[in-house]
Order: C-alpha cells, then sequence, then structure tokens
C-alpha cells in the first residue's frame, strides 16, 4: 500500500545492519507541526511485503501449518511468506503455499491486503514506501503436492475442519487436534474474511 | 504468550541497537533437527508488549484514532500503545485508551490476545519469553476527557457509527468521513471481536 499524505520528514537515515531478509535502520525525523523537536535513533525495519493463504480442500479441512519459529516456539498459523523481488502477490501466494503446506492450489481468491504493524515496519518491496503489507488470499481446488522448504523453516502441515477452525480464530481457543491456538492476528483475520467471503457467495 | 516447546537453540546474540522503544539483535540459531546447520544473523526486533482499544460510546459510535505515522502516513486504527514497565495490560488500556483518544473508559472489556508478527519480533516485556504480543480490550462507559501525546504522536481521534465500522473491518474499504480504510490487521480483528461480543452478549 502507498503512503498516503504525511507530515513527517525524514532528515536522515543511516543503515545498522543488512541482512536478505530483514534491515534495520536508525532514522531521524521531524514532524512539519513541531520543527524544532527532531527525534533521533527512531529505530526502523525494513521487511518485504508477504502473502498469507488459508487453504480449503473439497471435502471441507482448512489446511493450517504448525511452524517453530524462534521468536515463540510452536506456533499454529496459515501458510505465509515473502514476495520475491519482481514476482506478483498472487504467484507468491501460489508458490509460498505450495512449499509450505504441500497442497497445489488450482484457485486463488483475494481478500484484500492488511498491515501487520504500521509504526516502525516499511516495506523494502519495490513500489511500495509505506507500511510492510500483507496480501491475503484463500486458496481452493486444491491438490496434495510435495512441501519444499528453506533451512529456516520447520513447517508441518495440518488439516482442521473449516468451522472449527473459524470457531478458533473467534475464540482464540486451543484447537484440540493441533494442541495450539491460532495466536497470529493474521491468520485469525484471514480466516474470518475466507469464512465471510464463502458465506457470501452462497 | 509465553514460549511453546521449540527445537530452536540460541547460540549467541549481538546487540546492534538499543532505543527506549525498539532494540535490534543479531541471533545465531540452529534447529535440533539440523544441528549442523548454524543461522547467522538472524535479525531480531525486541519491543514491548502493547494493548490494542476500541471505544464504543453510548451512543454507539466506535472511536477510531487518524494517526501520522512515520511508516506509512496517515492511518486510521483502534487506540494502542506499549505496555510500561510494571503496568497491567488494563492499566495500559485503560491509560493508553485515555492519552489517545480523549475519552475516559469507565469499563474495559478483555477480548484475548494475539500477535501481530511471529517470526522475528520478541518481546522485551518480562515474564513474556515469546513475541511480541497485543492485549486487545473494548472499552465502554466512555465520558469525555483530555487528549495526552507525546512527541512521536500526531494522533485524531474520530467517531464513526458503529455498524460502519464493523462493515469496514470486513471489506477493507474506505471510510467515507474518515477519508481513510481500516487497514491494519489488529483494528480489523478486534472490530470483529468485539462486534462479535456485543452480539453473543444480547
Amino acid at each position: 500500500m502507498s503512503r498516503k499524505t504525511s507530515g513527517w520528514v525524514v532528515v536522515g537515515k543511516k543503515e545498522i545492519l543488512k541482512t536478505p531478509y530483514v534491515s534495520f535502520e536508525a532514522w531521524q525525523v521531524r514532524h512539519k507541526t513541531d520543527a524544532s523537536n527532531t527525534l533521533r535513533d527512531f529505530s526502523m525495519v525494513l521487511a518485504r511485503d508477504y502473502i498469507a493463504v488459508i487453504g480449503r480442500t473439497e471435502t471441507g479441512q482448512a489446511v493450517l501449518c504448525i511452524e517453530d519459529h524462534v521468536a515463540d516456539g510452536l506456533d499454529l498459523q496459515v501458510a505465509c511468506g515473502a514476495i520475491n523481488k519482481g514476482e506478483t502477490a498472487l504467484a507468491a501466494a501460489q508458490r509460498e503455499f505450495g512449499e509450505e503446506s504441500g497442497w497445489h492450489a488450482q484457485q486463488l481468491i483475494p481478500l484484500g491486503a492488511a498491515i501487520p504493524q504500521n509504526d516502525r515496519i516499511v516495506s523494502a518491496t519495490e513500489g511500495n514506501d509505506g507500511a510492510k503489507t500483507c496480501y491475503m488470499f484463500l486458496a481452493t481446488g486444491l491438490t496434495p503436492d510435495k512441501q519444499r522448504l528453506e533451512p529456516s523453516e520447520k513447517i508441518r502441515p495440518i488439516l482442521v475442519p473449516w468451522d472449527e477452525a473459524v470457531r478458533a480464530a473467534w475464540s482464540g481457543e486451543v484447537i484440540g487436534s493441533a494442541g495450539l491456538a491460532l495466536t497470529d492476528m493474521g491468520s485469525r483475520l484471514i480466516l474470518l474474511l475466507a469464512d465471510h467471503a464463502l458465506k457470501s457467495n452462497v
């Protein structure tokens, strides 16, 4: 999503750490309503836009992923991953859903875009000079494929009855068969939006 | 939220930049299923847990905030802010909602917790060794109070008819009177959860 009019002026930027996935910068910023007050070391994270995909099998199961994250251990969430350079959100959704869940999707229905955190994380994706953005999709027409993971990805796909997954998105409670709750904001939102879209099309 | 069992071992940590709000570290990690493969410069952000509060006036208006963010300019979102050291989530919700929206809440109804991004952002809050967590609340029994902002906060509160705000949370479309959409994941989720809670209690 592109930047809406802002009164902030970025006076300086210093690169702190650059990695292929995430970079850190310290910015100096001031607001036009308060020009004598420069904020220093305004810490900014640069990260690529990403996609999140909830799959739904022909038999009415939600395709979720149990991922072992460095930050907080085992998480139950939808398939998601960064958009590569030059790749469309749709192509990234197709690729990442296949790689992480091991299912091939014949159809990807867009559910819009949302921003996970809009204060300190800017997009490192060309054409987006705003916050890091998540593009959401519902994957249908699923056929079994082969999981393909990176060394940093420890992911086990799991099928959960659709209505049970939607209930867990509303309640935040543990899904019995997974032994985990849907704690991830994006996973909860995308499940609610996908369910809403499916019911609106009945 | 505390860490669930993980196979990741943190072999080393290096501090890159420390600020009062956000710190950057480079971690070296390896997974027990792949012990010969150490990932270096695994960039980690340390940030405090926070609260998000959707207010609802007696006359059925949603209390939203138009905030000018360094990262992406003008955003329409719910009141939110970091939990101070030693402060409970409930106390932070009371304080931040008052400071940002200019309304005092007599009642704060918990709507659970969720994680904005569970891969690279760890909690710097004592007692949480997992990902940075957002505690969500619905504020009711509102009386007008005085807005109190920090130099980094440029916020204008706005009242939107509740059902219009909920529709925008579902659709991602622009709210006419604000001239902005609800793009923030957390704001959309909290509005849906609050509306669900209100309807379940009828």
